[in-house]
C-alpha cells in the first residue's frame, strides 16, 4: 500500500503548496482522495498515470478539496478515456459537475458514475474481492466524510514443505488455502494449520479531513495501520476550532492514541505557521509514531 | 498599458504550461481576462495584487478559460475582500458559481455582480471616464466573446509657453483642456490649437480567444494597437479548425493584416507542436509585427 500526497495544505493553493489531494495505491487500485485545484498538474508532476484512476472519493464540497475535479474530468476526456469513472462524494456533486459540463457543452465520452452520499452514519461504499471502503462521518462546517480503506484478508499461504511431507495432492490446494482441514485418501485428517501459514496482514488506511476533534470516530478506526488526520491548527489556536470545525495537532494525536493506530500522518496545515515541524512536535507529546504529510511525499505503508 | 500573460496554452494545465488567463493593466484598472485552473497561483507567482482586481472578463465557459474562477472567488473571501467584484461572462456563469458557493456553504463577504452576456452582437459592457470595454462576438463551439478594451482620448495638453504668452488666466484652463476656443478679456479670440497639444494617443487592446477564423470581426478591431488572437494550430492542421472552431497562426495573421493592427500577439497554442516559434514563423509570412505570448511574459503596450 502506497500513499502519495499531492497536496496537504489548508485553504488556497499557493506557489509552493497545494490543497488537499492524495492517491492511495491499494491492491492494484489507484484511489484518488479529494481533488483541490491543481490536482491534475500534481498528478502529472508525480507521474501518476491518469488511466489507472477509476475511483475518486471527495470528502466535502469546499473548494480546496473539490475545485480540481471539473478540470480533471475534462482532461480525462481529452486523453481519450473510455472507461467508467466512479465518483463518491456529498449529495450535490452530480448537479455541480453536470452543470459545468453542460455550460461548456463538454460532455464526457466515458461514463461518469456518481455515488452521492448523504448518510450521517458510516456506509460501505465500495467493495470488491480485495478491498472495502467505508465512509467515516466527520464534523465540519458542511457535510463531510472521511474514508476507511481496508484490504481484505487474503488466502492462507501454502506451507510447501508440509504439503510435500503429507503428500497432499494438488487438487486439495484450493480448499487448503481457503483454510479448510482435509482428509487424505488414507483417511488421515490433517488440520489446516499444519499445512499453511497465516496470510499477510490486511492493511488499513483511514483518511479524516476536514474535521473538528470527533472522538466518536475512534471505534470505527480502532487499530488501523495508518491514520491521516487533519491538523489545521496548533493548540495555541484551539479557540478557532469550534468556529472553523478544524482540529489541532494534539487533538489528532489524541484520536490516534485512543484508536491505537500504528501510524499517524498529519496534514491540512494552516499556512500561518512558520514550520510544519511544529505540528509534529505537538502531536508527538501525545502519540509517538507521527509523520508529516507534505506535497509530493510518498508513504510506503 | 501592460499585459501580463498568466497562461496561454490550449486545453489542460500541465507542469510547465497554464491555460488561458491574462491581466490587462489599463488606466489604473487591473482587468483579469479569462481564468483557467491555476490562475490564482499564477497571480501570486507574478506578484499581482489580488485587491487590485475588480473586474473579471470570461470569454466562454470551457474549463481551460473558466475553471480557476470558483477557487479565485473563494480566495478573495479568505483574503477578507469587501469590495464588489464584477464578473462578465456568458449566461449560465452566475448559476454555476452560485451553485458551487451554495454546495460549499461558502458565500462571499463581498458582493459578486454578474454581468451575463448572451447577445450575438457587440455590446458595450463597461465604461468609465477613461476606458470602455466592448464584446467581440466570436465563432467557437460554445457561445464566446472576445473583448475590446479602449482607452478614451484624454484631455488636450496645455501648452504652457503659449498660455503665458497670451496671458491666459488660470480660470480658462479647464475649458482649454476640453478643446474649447477662448475669448480673452480684451476681446481677442484664440483658437484652441494655439494653446494646446494633442492628448496622448488612446490605446486599444483586442482579446480574441477562442475562435475559428472570423473575418467579420475585422471592422470592429480596425487599427487597434494590439490584437491577441488565438492560434491553436498551424496551417498543417487547418483541417481540424472547422470541427474544433479554432484558428491557425496564418489565419490570426490574416485578421491582423486586414484589420491593420499595430501588433499581433499569438497564443492558445496546442501542445502538439515542438516549439511555439513555429507559430511566429508561420504568422510573420503574412503580417510583420508578431509576438508570441508565453506564460509569465509581460508586454508593455
Amino acid at each position: 500500500m502506497n500513499l502519495t500526497i499531492l497536496g496537504c495544505y489548508a485553504a488556497t493553493p499557493r506557489t509552493l503548496t497545494n490543497p488537499t489531494s492524495q492517491v492511495l495505491e491499494i491492491k492494484n487500485h489507484m484511489f484518488l482522495i479529494d481533488c483541490g485545484e491543481g490536482t491534475q498538474v500534481q498528478l502529472r508532476k508525480h507521474k501518476i498515470k491518469f488511466s489507472r484512476i477509476n475511483h475518486i472519493f471527495i470528502s466535502h464540497l469546499h473548494g480546496d478539496h473539490f475545485f480540481g475535479l471539473p478540470g480533471l474530468i475534462s482532461t480525462f476526456r481529452l486523453l481519450g478515456r473510455d472507461k467508467e469513472m466512479h465518483i463518491y462524494g456529498p449529495k450535490g456533486i452530480k448537479e455541480a459537475i453536470t452543470l459545468l459540463l453542460k455550460l461548456g457543452d463538454s460532455w464526457t465520452n466515458y461514463l461518469l458514475v456518481f455515488h452521492e452520499l448523504s448518510s450521517k452514519k458510516s456506509e460501505l461504499i465500495f467493495e470488491d474481492d480485495k478491498v472495502t471502503v467505508e465512509t467515516i462521518p466527520l464534523n465540519h462546517r458542511v457535510y463531510t466524510n472521511g474514508f476507511l480503506f481496508k484490504e481484505k484478508l487474503g488466502e492462507r499461504k501454502l506451507n510447501v514443505d508440509a504439503v510435500a511431507k503429507y503428500k497432499v495432492d494438488k487438487a486439495y490446494f484450493h480448499n487448503i488455502k481457503k483454510g479448510k482441514n482435509i482428509i487424505l485418501d488414507d483417511g488421515r485428517k490433517i488440520e489446516n494449520k499444519l499445512l499453511t501459514f497465516d496470510p499477510p496482514a490486511a492493511k488499513s488506511y483511514a483518511f479524516c479531513s476536514d474535521t473538528a476533534y470527533k472522538p466518536d470516530i475512534v471505534p470505527q478506526i480502532k487499530n488501523v495501520d495508518t491514520l491521516y488526520h487533519e491538523s489545521t491548527f496548533l493548540e495555541s489556536e484551539q479557540h478557532l476550532t469550534d468556529r472553523t470545525k478544524h482540529a489541532t495537532a494534539k487533538e489528532a494525536a489524541t484520536i490516534a492514541k485512543n484508536a491505537n493506530v500504528k501510524k499517524l500522518i498529519l496534514g491540512h496545515y494552516s499556512t500561518r505557521y512558520k514550520s510544519i515541524q511544529l505540528f509534529k512536535e505537538e502531536a508527538i507529546s501525545v502519540f509517538e509514531n507521527v509523520e508529516l504529510a507534505d506535497d509530493g511525499k510518498l508513504f510506503n505503508l
